[in-house]
């Protein structure tokens, strides 16, 4: 167990009070939904009182907000996709993989089963996903190259992200649930490529 | 209203019956989930008794399964997306074009909704929803080319388009949301045809 490190205005063992917080959350959001779940059962779930997840979380929105942080660490997706040399070369390759390797990762895929099934459960869940994903994650990746539309190529990139995450995790449809991991990236990376920097059709590019 | 016509076996009135079920089925599941829609309260919405919904479709299994026919219409789909030239040139985009085309009519859009919110809440709906896509609707169409690995074209062709649901019609993920239809169908048709009659990565292809 790591010890906690020092840092202004936290007691020693915060940080291990606030992974319990997260790992309790995660289980009750898995099995009862974003609405089911409630601080009081979190809390018991991780043996601290119901005002300490106030203390670090706000609310239920703030802590739903955290497991997502948790489980996809937005700064480390974007640093790592775009890579050292901010090619576009290989973009979608990378992000495809780094996706993967989210749902691949014992450590994480329960997380990140766990934050789709609520997401797909409840609205205010789904919305703040969603607005995660295009402010935090995608949007930062395809606003990087200079292309245009940036936002509607997160919004494509997401589209096929949730639709493989779906499909390959949480439906289990057969013929892509059994491909390796590599494969699947091979399959999807031209995808994600043609969306981040590739040419959108005339009809949009018109609307500039 | 349609006149019943008449077949053998079957009382005038029978279709009207049969359809007054299948938009009371739709209206639960939408309202209530796979699981929370009873058979009771169905009838109690269509007006008729619970033995007819048996009589028609034996289970709840077998109305969930009509309900997916009768918004998709799995043969009047295969046949437009093949097309009468069953051309492979331009398959992504007539698949794109129908499927976007279940989502935009009114009278279909609500069926589709109903459908996949279902299969998100539930596993049963979910595998019924998956085994129709694979068996009635995109495995005929990945079939029909002749190429390699059907069932994987079929699976990565449905990785795409349920995620285009998703973002566009269920979370209304905005800038994929606020698209004409058309230039969806121009974004996402390239994609699809890849997925179903291009190369497929050469890692796949060794399995042979």
């Amino acid at each position: 167990m790591r010890t906690a490190r020092k840092r202004t205005g936290r007691r020693p063992g915060n940080t291990e009070s606030r992974q319990a917080i997260l790992t309790a959350a995660r289980a009750k959001f898995a099995l009862y939904g974003y609405e089911g779940a409630s601080i009081r059962s979190i809390a018991q779930e991780a043996g601290v009182d119901t005002a300490l997840i106030h203390h670090f979380f706000l609310s239920k929105e703030g802590l739903f907000a955290a497991s997502i942080h948790d489980a996809i660490e937005p700064e480390r997706m974007v640093e790592q996709v775009l890579g050292k040399r901010r090619a576009t070369r290989g973009l979608g390759e990378r992000l495809a993989r780094y996706f993967m390797g989210l749902w691949e990762a014992p450590e994480t895929r329960d997380k990140m089963r766990s934050i789709l099934r609520s997401a797909l459960s409840h609205d205010r869940a789904q919305k703040m996903l969603r607005d995660f994903v295009a402010v935090e994650v995608l949007g930062p990746i395809a606003g990087s190259t200079g292309k245009s539309h940036p936002e509607v190529r997160a919004a494509l990139a997401a589209s096929q992200l949730i639709g493989l995450a779906l499909t390959r995790y949480i439906v289990e449809l057969g013929p892509i649930a059994s491909l390796d991991a590599e494969q699947v990236v091979a399959c999807v990376a031209p995808t994600l490529q043609r969306y981040l920097v590739g040419p959108l059709p005339e009809s949009l590019t018109e609307d500039d």
